[in-house]
């Protein structure tokens, strides 16, 4: 099982455009296979900062999200409206 | 519902010290009330990267935690062995 923290910082003029996009990243994303859970957070009292909580089956599942054609358009349009670079950790679970 | 990410970062001559106060506030974490779910993560590539993914009830559940005997001594120690600040984020989910 892999663990991903994806950190998105949008810039506040582009919030509300981002939010259909975020949507329908979720929505494919969770219909993916070896897609265990895909969810995304605000972060309170910071405006724009958003993270997505995944849960993978294995590193294949992942990098097969990442090929995907939602993904790869999405993650350059949120790119675009961002004013810092994403922080992604992956991981896997200890305790 | 309250999401918390916790990133620490131990210097390595430390990890292995560092193993059982992590096992420690995990048990007692997960037995508080409002503790929906206090799970540990350890980046790939990354010795002594550590991350919490921890899901509580409510905010009054997160206060009470971080005045628990077990997370003050605790968090003070692994403090001491981190060769970085811990980087928190609190989230509301938003998708």
């Amino acid at each position: 099982m892999i663990k991903v923290i994806a950190h998105f910082y949008i810039k506040p003029e582009f919030v509300e455009k981002t939010e259909s996009l975020f949507k329908e990243l979720v929505e494919k994303s969770r219909k993916e296979k070896g897609c265990i859970s895909y969810e995304l957070f605000e972060v309170q009292g910071d405006t724009g900062h958003m993270v997505f909580i995944e849960t993978w089956k294995d590193k294949n599942a992942l990098d097969a999200h990442s090929k995907t054609e939602h993904f790869v358009r999405i993650i350059d349009e949120l790119t675009t409206m961002s004013y810092k670079e994403a922080l992604v950790t992956v991981m896997t679970q200890k305790l």
